[in-house]
């Protein structure tokens, strides 16, 4: 998952909103600056497609059998690896079996590999003689590697981009810099994870050039995630033109914390080794299976998620889920033998994680088609409770999708919530002004297991995953079947 | 820590006895078998002591100085490393810096020191190409070593000892056995963690030989610990004479899942390195530091943590804390200007993880003086809030100290709790008659972070600290300054 200002969860004013549109979609619309109002919306037997899907959601074990295969079977699947090429291979053939049109759209990836990855503090106040102190941490991704028998140098420790621009340039030449800035856990706690994500993953995408115009020799930051457990947490840095490529790491909370402290009290010198290799792209793939349209079937919903993950877990909740309740949508609504106006399709998408190839390349491939991109739902943010969904719309869609919010309603998730950012690898189609969308979650937890190695398939609730293929089969379903074009 | 079956929280009950015992020790003395009724329990002046010290803890950063110092600057202090050795001149020199007699007493430890340790699953159902599964995992304390190349076995997963009894001896031959029983987190989340922890913790002492007589070249069990996040947990496990010594490690609970779930859909191949090494015992010592008594000097009243810690964290809960509410007992008398009846003793105890020879040798090194060990606390629990003091002892103490409880009663620890086990280090001096201590804390979350890295300085919550600091000082000076002895 890539940053998101917008916070998740942001219920009092939405759900006020909701209880003005819902009962009175055609009363909503007199104060709207809808062009057209439009008398029908959905069909009676939409409507009652909706509430089946609903219904059959809750008793399928699909996606969960999905989840675990994907995480337990196959595992990490970092882009560029063996195992996201058989991901590749187990979703296509899986949509197949379902009797779906299924292609693989060739994707160019970066093929990134993790190496040895170890860190210690050599020299700190009142060590025991012969000793050192281990630090636990993981290389960002798309991180250059020191020597193979890493680089030692001295520590310095600043608490934000700030201090750091305070330092003399002889403090930072030829040194490390820890960048010990916290992830906002009370935010979090809130359930405003995705706003506490957003502001320390400046760090992890900008600390590390930062550094380096000053000198530096390497640069780690705080891990970006709120557990406290040793847990480092990676994720794609990105280096700056202006600046050398210096090695970048994030350090576990803990180990970023004792840093800071012995260097409040004297000398540190570290020795830091990473030892990932950066190899040329790859070619990988999006898989893209189709449920044809009854009636407008050059007419496409898209329900995804993305297939690959990092590869320090096995991409339980980043994002198995996703993918998983974006298959369940179409087998659910092949096995309630609906068939939708428009087409319903399904992509897993590749390379989100380490450069968004796979939206960017499947919007280049498909822009002559974007006008017919009826709507884009990605689900990248866990498999938490949802209360709705997010879009990113014309404010006016809002009201249009009224009607299948208040079926989501009965299972807790009819919120409709405007934001800025939905999906990443959707955004790309936002360009061309395809309405997109991504299920409104409980985030609170999901940053404690987001790009750490404990990010595995039991981390997935059963039942709320039933939850979210709900939100996304409806939602997909009810756009799929709406009697209207939507105004974009 | 080592394995408690009695809960260390157990309210209601208590609270009803308390209610009853504490207004009226005389009353309550009336229904007690106690053989000789005093008059005074404790002079005034005691009782005005006490309040003193519990006002003086709740501002006292002298407690959680030490655990920082112990946990950051020196690190890890398992027993026979430079750490630990380093943790004992520390210790004695900040106790001398109090003015106190001090001592370190002579103790033979053992010395194991942690090697490579990677396990992975070569072949499992589903799995990509060329790729294997990481296992995430930590040998356990006294493990064997495998070849340094590891060993590569089939993998024979069971729930438990009964299931491993029902297997033909061929089916775990030459295999490697993983013990997937799980740590009881709905028990630890009720506060009865020590339960939890005493059902769980068989597997760790127990499991490897029982694997080995059925010829297994080397077993797994699931960490005993209520965390979810990919973390290992660490201890000591005990071979049995009538079985071959095979190397044995803890998974993390997430790859104990994976390896379950993976050995029911087919079969496993591991391979497992674990290269521990098991030195010649070596010299450490026991901290002995006190503060003599004013007219009954030869009477001990002790206060007292384990100084040694296992090696993947930095032993901020288990123990670096019982040892600084120790050192603050005496450091709070000393700054009071209070002068007990009874001499205080701290102790900070050598081996407790792997060996208990720290309190073995001072028991029998001590033996003579036993019938003047007045009564015994150690602190070993982490540094949760505490509610009050567990108690080994005949049971009308509690009566006798129903003046102490009191004074904790204002800050929410007036509970006494008769118990089967207080103190590991301690319960040694129990065959002589001493009466043992150890304060009854908040346990919910001390099993997340036990024996594992994530046991660190970040741990410890400063005012909880604090709070124990009070328990632990207001107990000792009391029963250092009960007029009476207590009956044993």
């Amino acid at each position: 998952m890539l940053p998101m200002k917008s916070g998740a969860l942001s219920l009092p004013r939405n759900l006020l909103l909701l209880a003005i549109c819902l009962p009175a979609v055609t009363r909503a619309q007199q104060t709207s600056p809808s062009p057209s109002p439009t008398p029908t919306l959905y069909s009676q037997e939409t409507i009652s497609g909706l509430r089946k899907l609903q219904q059959a959601a809750f008793t399928s074990d699909y996606a969960l059998r999905q989840v675990a295969h994907l995480c337990n079977n196959i595992g990490p699947r970092l882009s560029g690896s063996p195992q996201a090429q058989k991901a590749v291979e187990y979703v296509a053939a899986e949509m197949k079996a379902l009797g779906l049109d299924v292609r693989i759209e060739k994707v160019m990836v970066p093929h990134w590999v993790r190496g040895e990855e170890t860190a210690a503090l050599l020299e700190f106040p009142g060590q025991a003689p012969d000793t050192t102190q281990k630090l636990v941490l993981t290389a960002l991704g798309g991180s250059v590697a020191t020597p193979a028998n890493g680089v030692t140098a001295e520590v310095v420790v600043v608490k934000d981009f700030e201090e750091l621009q305070t330092l003399p340039a002889e403090t930072v030449r030829g040194n490390i810099v820890v960048f010990n800035h916290a992830y906002d856990k009370a935010m979090a706690a809130q359930g405003r994870g995705g706003e506490a994500y957003g502001d320390a993953v400046a760090y992890r995408s900008d600390a590390p050039s930062a550094a380096a115009r000053m000198g530096a020799v390497a640069a780690l930051i705080r891990s970006v995630g709120s557990a406290d457990y040793r847990l480092p947490h990676t994720g794609q840095t990105k280096y700056s033109e202006d600046a050398p490529k210096i090695p970048a790491g994030a350090l576990a909370a803990e180990d970023a914390e004792l840093v800071g402290n012995l260097a409040a009290q004297g000398k540190l010198r570290m020795r830091l080794v990473l030892t990932p290799q950066q190899f040329a792209d790859v070619e990988s793939f999006n898989v893209v299976a189709d449920l044809k349209g009854s009636t407008d079937p050059e007419q496409v919903v898209i329900v995804s998620g993305h297939l690959d993950s990092w590869d320090l877990g096995t991409g339980a909740i980043d994002d198995a889920a996703g993918v998983a309740v974006s298959m369940e949508t179409l087998n659910l609504v092949k096995k309630a033998g609906l068939r939708p106006r428009r087409t319903l399709r399904m992509i897993a998408w590749m390379n989100e994680e380490n450069g968004l190839r796979g939206g960017t390349t499947y919007a280049q491939d498909h822009k002559t088609e974007m006008p017919n991109h009826f709507a884009a739902i990605e689900t990248d943010g866990g498999a938490g409770h949802p209360v709705g969904m997010n879009l990113k719309a014309k404010p006016e869609v809002k009201t249009w999708l009224g009607p299948i919010a208040k079926v989501l309603q009965s299972s807790g998730a009819g919120l409709l919530n405007l934001v800025e950012h939905t999906g990443a690898d959707v955004s790309p189609m936002e360009e061309f002004g395809v309405p997109t969308f991504h299920p409104m979650q409980d985030s609170r937890f999901y940053f404690e297991y987001h790009h750490t190695a404990a990010d595995t398939f039991d981390k997935i609730d059963p039942h709320h995953l039933q939850e979210n293929a709900a939100v996304v089969a409806v939602m997909a379903y009810g756009l799929a079947n709406l009697e209207q074009a939507l105004p974009r």
